[in-house]
């Protein structure tokens, strides 16, 4: 995994954590943090385009069904811990670590999915959209690490 | 945990389950998924109230930071597992329950930390967003379970 | 429109209402509002439960492509304006009254398509889920006038 | 506006749109699209953001407090708006449009409370937020025009 060329997203957002009042008590490493977030963000914006992707396959619609459901769950799992992790003024840890778990395993199932789906029907979409997913999996694994 | 009486948002919901063409295949029983929904939306709304009648108590601001933050975090976390339990064409079960440990997970701590304020300085919003919390981290375990 | 029995999650909100700091500051009237936010997070799931219903309609699926659009963005806007109107700590009027029109344009949309398909197709979640989105038109409009 | 460096987020989006099945459809210039996209995605994190360090600066914490608010609905009026822009398959144009003026309006007024703490209290945070907001409102207002 090769890290981002920063945008002005990614930029933006790394301001924010740089100018934070409480950035000295951040527990995690500044870079594996924005990478997460980043990751996180994108993987919703993705699993968006996704779902509505598969939506407008007609042909193929019937079987992307268990995809699309997938997409929308693991996008809204991608937003909350995204915003979790935005969240730097006396955080839970347990409590962010759920959802980073949680995030996982929608990361996980959803890049599965996507990943048959390129392979067995030359779904693009589904393509890019896996590489989304594991890239957001492997940045949680690394910040519960 | 008595049911909640049904009002106008329950019963709704309650006939989109019934009239669900996958309703066969639901694997959860039906009255613990719908009081889970509930749960998880009524604490969504009240955690996002109760950050913003934290917001509102001038005196106590700089006390009520972390209420604040727990509130935002479990507001999200809420309604991702919600909007995960209304998704029964096709789900993931792991996945589903993953995001089920993360909202009991925030859950557990922001009623916690709304019991401590009730307690120690009286905040009748926090007393109730406690009840909310609660309600929701026993019909997410109800689930899980 | 009748107003709703109150149940749990509408009386945990009412509560949260009545115990806030800056209740006496609040420009609503409180009958209008709390059923505003209660519209807005029953549509909000029942637009959810819509979008996955269609996708469970395997024969029908095709012509519910617009009806899943409508019913994922219509979802995201009562979140948005629900949450906006549970804010009653310095809101910004003007910004709280655009994000009404967008979910009251929403609600429109998705009413006129889901009574299309209840009509035609005898789609009953579809007539359910135009209930709730007339709801949700209309107590935004309340507040709009 | 100058437009983004590309990076993983923004790329993975664009080859979304451009693996999209139904992309011919598509009613907004390609790049205005993922360039409002990806403002809006990006104000969504950095008003997160603000909100969180708004809460961290314990001293200012009282005059803060209208920003927050402004951050929190700011931040969900965009990812409304961000995910309604992702939807192309059969979209409404009448309600997409309507969700633009109220994250227009959302972002033209946290931009304006955020300038004035970053000139008035030298909030750097503050600083990033308003341009991430300004940029978004210029998005928007690209795709209205």
């Amino acid at each position: 995994m090769t890290a981002p060329t920063p945008n002005a997203s990614t930029q933006a957002v790394s301001r924010m954590l740089q100018t934070h009042p409480r950035r000295a008590q951040v527990k995690y490493d500044p870079a594996a943090l924005l990478e997460c977030i980043d990751a996180c963000f994108e993987c919703a914006q993705v699993c968006t385009a996704c779902a509505d992707a598969c939506l407008g396959e007609s042909e193929h619609l019937v079987h992307l069904v268990h995809c699309i459901t997938l997409n929308s769950t693991c996008a809204d799992a991608c937003l909350a811990t995204g915003r979790a992790l935005l969240r730097q003024t006396e955080p839970d840890e347990a409590v962010v670590r759920a959802q980073l778990q949680a995030c996982l395993s929608a990361c996980q199932a959803c890049a599965a999915e996507c990943e048959a789906h390129a392979r067995n029907m030359n779904m693009q979409h589904c393509a890019v959209c896996a590489e989304s997913c594991r890239r957001c999996e492997q940045s949680c694994q690394a910040l519960l690490a």
